[in-house]
């Protein structure tokens, strides 16, 4: 296998060179950090994630979660990760100082997680719930709650979860119907079905803590009655120790990929005696739940983006070393043949790869140093970031999540015959890489989040800014010779997005909201495609800077690369705006005046 | 799972409304057809493909082939497909009737093997792999060649291969190294290595007969010195009977998809008795093979559009039943949830994969009646259905393999979490679908091969009459008041195909031949969009004609459906070509000119 699965060189220039990361170390809250440090803890993690992850990405797709005796078997070494990661402060490493954490910027922590995903996606997801649950708990939990569960999720002996979907509510949560009966004792009486819960039940921890929706009896309907719960399967017996809650582990799914995370099916109070604890207060589980959902998707996109970056390299050493065929021209055939990167279309599969996942790298760095930001500003400037991360949030997920399919898809196809067969990676990543556009909301429902919700929230306010954000870029970028034609395209750009949203928008006080949200997938396409583009711009003045000030000899290959990404997204992936806008700017309202009966035969 | 893979309705529509198979019974060679029988070899395949093939998709699929004692395990039921394929006639139905056939159409056979490969892709594969190796004997073999090795291919107790493929010649077949060294006896000595070769090994057969390419010793070196011999796993035996002959499967491989279907690495004279017997002519084994590319790759375009539709019509029923949300603006949690078609972004999923499947199925039976026409017609009129049959040809392989893979991917996402999990068939369609691009020549090859060879050929006559009958369709949508627009915008979009083809050439005569190709993968994709514009529109007009001669009730639906498809493909598909072509337009070549060093880091 490929030893190379992210680019160490890469995740610095965006992490330093981009975003500067070192400059919130000036902050109070994380004052006791430098680049040093954060250098440190990303060289921890690439050892980690080699040592640990990396050797058994086959291994766990090979051997995926069975349902063994009532509870969902995995790989042996699950449990090692998850111990090194509770010694080693990786659950709680971006967590505050006073609730035992490192107070890491997301910037770096996200960074480590990516370099986990790179290495082996499915190990990566463990230690990474645990941290959500746990977030959930010493944000919103009881004194009494954060002593019985916090330890135990930090030190990664237990396994935290989010329990969210069931058979009648995935895209629909409102539909839950997972029910909390109050009583005498303080906790509640869970009844229900859970389903798709990532990490739901396993052999390799001593318990498994739910954050589980539920709907109080008696509480209003739809959204406005769901509550958050911790609901363990072990549950603290009276006298010490623990005792069964339950919970039973009714189903393990069997998936095309992302097989070393086990996917449960959960039943709940089969026996009437499955007890659950209120985190916070009633009716504002989903509330609760969705103060992290920004962290969570930009997760998804993370993600997405590392597995891209594992199949990246493998196929580039692939193409370095495979020889196939001639230069066009060259007809002579005692002539060697030349390795495949000789090709244009093999060069043009790598560079869109490239622009892909470095675009998409970028937006999520720039997510993440927004949310790092709000941390540590207030009042307008903190609603600037906190508006600017709701905004680009579907995005994030979105786009890296769809290209990232497409980016694995090339690689793939640069390996002919070899990259559908299991003697290359290539085939395991392309099936891991496809449930990204379906969890943390599928595509579809990132489309209507955006154009319906975060393009019109506060009159438009986050748009707006997006719109500053983008045009002082394209101003930055007056001031490079080199790249201010692409400053110009830019513009260009965002005016054809700005004129697809007053279209929109103008639709809908004519039309109505279902018109206007008929093709919201399609605008998140659009507005991605705008997005990465203004980032690889972005990306592109950082390298010009870097060239410009005299750059190591060794650096130079680098930032020209930074370049030539550039100018080839701007060339192949930009246009395809152009397609998007001339949909987008249709009135003809052809998905929803269908009839469906032309679908009869 | 779902009862439908296919529509009846629509591969009637096509055959008898759009292409008006009955027709060619006019001609001589088909004179002892006639429509009725045509309708009844449909209904044996479709009750064929039920019986035998689909019942086992997903047991073959759960037990990929192994290679044991050497030999490859297969699903036992393959006996059973290839004995009642050779009883049933199937093997030979589109061979002429002297050499044992039915001389069917193409159209009707492919037709079938259409239905085949919807039931069940794996399984219509071992047959179809049967008609390809013997039609070469047929062709091209000596009488003792013929007497020998036909019969058992055609009753299907033998299996056929195609054998090209070895480790350092998958695209680059001028650089095969499989030798054969003449001997005194007339055979050949084979020794040599082959990868990928389809059923290259398995259990239900009683021999494998290999057409084999393989270069003479002493031969011309590329292409020229390519020959093509048969070469079987068992020989006949002096006296009588069989005897091993040296071939030995050394691998069988472990594939993402496709998994019902053995895929082989042999390896041949290991112990220098390894028996060829010369097809043909010495060196002409690429011209022979090539007699045969285009239907074998109008079979891959065929297979691929025929999984997306079993896709498609699973996701179909999955969205008739399935219940999630409300319509947008109903948002009265107690009211029911809808049947998830009721969805915008669901029906616009719906109708991209009833576009690209039905799109693509036009396509491929426009490229059989052209092969049909071929046979029936002389001089320019057959040189016209040769050329249009020739230029279509990449096309007709790499758009439904290409968009088929989105289409499956659309229809799985419409599963959301469940599309991911082998409760439903979606996640192996999803698998067996991306082999498509790869195999009868990768994307990039047929990019190469519509720009670098057939867009030119004979001084562009193909491209020519290609254009022409485009027009035609034109011309003739100018009659219909409801197409005529249409008509205008396929008009338009053979003008950016036009432009850009003469672009290019212009590029070619000024910067040479790598420059004009670099981008061919990118022209081909645009080159498809506008010929499924084109079946979409003649299409259209068929049903736009049925529908003012008074369709009768019953398929009302089904006619307006196709105008809505029609509608949908040139409001979301058709905008396609506008970024493309914007690419295409470029002169940067970017991918030409980068030094490969900026992939360094």
């Amino acid at each position: 296998m490929a030893d190379k699965f992210y680019s160490e060189r890469n995740l610095k220039f965006l992490l330093y060179e981009v975003f500067d990361a070192a400059s919130l170390t000036k902050y109070d809250y994380y004052s006791e950090h430098n680049k040093k440090m954060f250098d440190m803890v990303l060289a921890e993690a690439d050892k980690l994630a080699k040592k640990m992850m990396r050797p058994i990405l086959e291994e766990m797709d090979r051997n995926p979660p069975e349902l063994e005796d009532g509870s969902i078997r995995v790989h042996d070494d699950v449990r090692k990760i998850l111990d090194e990661c509770g010694k080693g402060g990786w659950i709680t490493a971006s967590k505050p100082v006073d609730h035992g954490g490192d107070q890491l910027p997301l910037m770096i922590t996200d960074s480590c997680q990516y370099i986990f995903c790179a290495a082996n996606y499915s190990a990566a997801v463990y230690p990474g719930l645990n941290a959500g649950a746990s977030h959930l708990i010493e944000e919103f939990g009881s004194e009494d709650l954060k002593e019985t569960y916090l330890p135990n999720l930090h030190n990664g002996t237990w396994q935290g979860t989010m329990a969210l979907t069931e058979p009648g509510a995935g895209s629909s949560l409102s539909d839950l119907e997972t029910s909390a009966e109050p009583t005498e004792e303080g906790y509640y009486l869970i009844r229900g079905q859970k389903i798709f819960i990532s990490a739901g039940d396993h052999n390799c921890v001593d318990n498994v803590v739910h954050l589980m929706l539920a709907k109080i009896k008696g509480g209003p309907p739809g959204v406005k009655g769901i509550s958050l719960f911790v609901v363990p399967k072990f549950r603290p017996a009276l006298g010490g120790g623990l005792e069964p809650n339950d919970v039973v582990a009714s189903g393990v799914y069997h998936k095309m990929g992302y097989r070393g995370a086990p996917i449960a099916q959960l039943s709940m109070g089969d026996g009437d005696n499955c007890r659950g604890w209120l985190v916070g207060e009633p009716h504002k589980g989903l509330f609760y739940m969705f103060q992290m959902m920004n962290e969570a998707r930009l997760g998804v996109g993370l993600g997405a983006t590392a597995i891209a970056s594992a199949a990246y390299y493998a196929a580039l050493e692939y193409c370095r070393e495979r020889r196939q065929g001639r230069k066009i021209g060259q007809k002579d055939p005692t002539q060697p043949q030349v390795p495949i990167i000789e090709h244009a279309d093999i060069r043009r599969a790598l560079l869109f790869q490239k622009a892909i996942i470095e675009g998409s790298h970028s937006l999520l760095l720039q997510g993440c140093k927004y949310a790092d930001m709000m941390r540590v500003t207030t009042g307008e400037e903190q609603e600037r970031y906190s508006l600017l991360l709701d905004l680009l949030t579907p995005v994030a997920k979105t786009y890296p999540s769809e290209m990232g399919i497409q980016a694995v898809s090339q690689g793939l196809q640069c390996f002919g015959g070899s990259g559908y067969c299991d003697d290359y990676p290539l085939e395991q990543y392309y099936r891991d890489m496809r449930i990204h556009p379906i969890h943390e909301g599928t595509t579809a429902i990132h489309g209507l989040d955006i154009l319906g919700r975060k393009v019109v929230m506060k009159e438009g306010k986050a748009f707006a800014i997006f719109k500053q954000e983008v045009l002082q870029t394209v101003q930055n970028a007056e001031a490079d010779s080199e790249l201010k034609g692409f400053g110009g395209k830019l513009k260009a750009a965002l005016e054809v997005l700005d004129d697809a949203t007053r279209h929109l928008l103008n639709l809908a006080s004519k039309k109505g909201p279902e018109y206007y949200l008929a093709d919201a997938t399609l605008y998140l396409e659009l507005f991605g495609i705008v997005t990465i583009a203004w980032q690889w711009l972005v990306q592109g003045l950082a390298a010009s800077k870097a060239l410009s000030e005299g750059a190591k000899k060794k650096d130079v290959n680098f930032y020209n690369g930074k370049i030539l990404t550039l100018k080839y997204f701007y060339a192949y992936e930009l246009p395809k705006i152009t397609g998007l806008s001339i949909r987008l700017l249709n009135t003809d309202g052809l998905t929803v005046d269908l009839d469906t009966a032309i679908f009869n035969d």
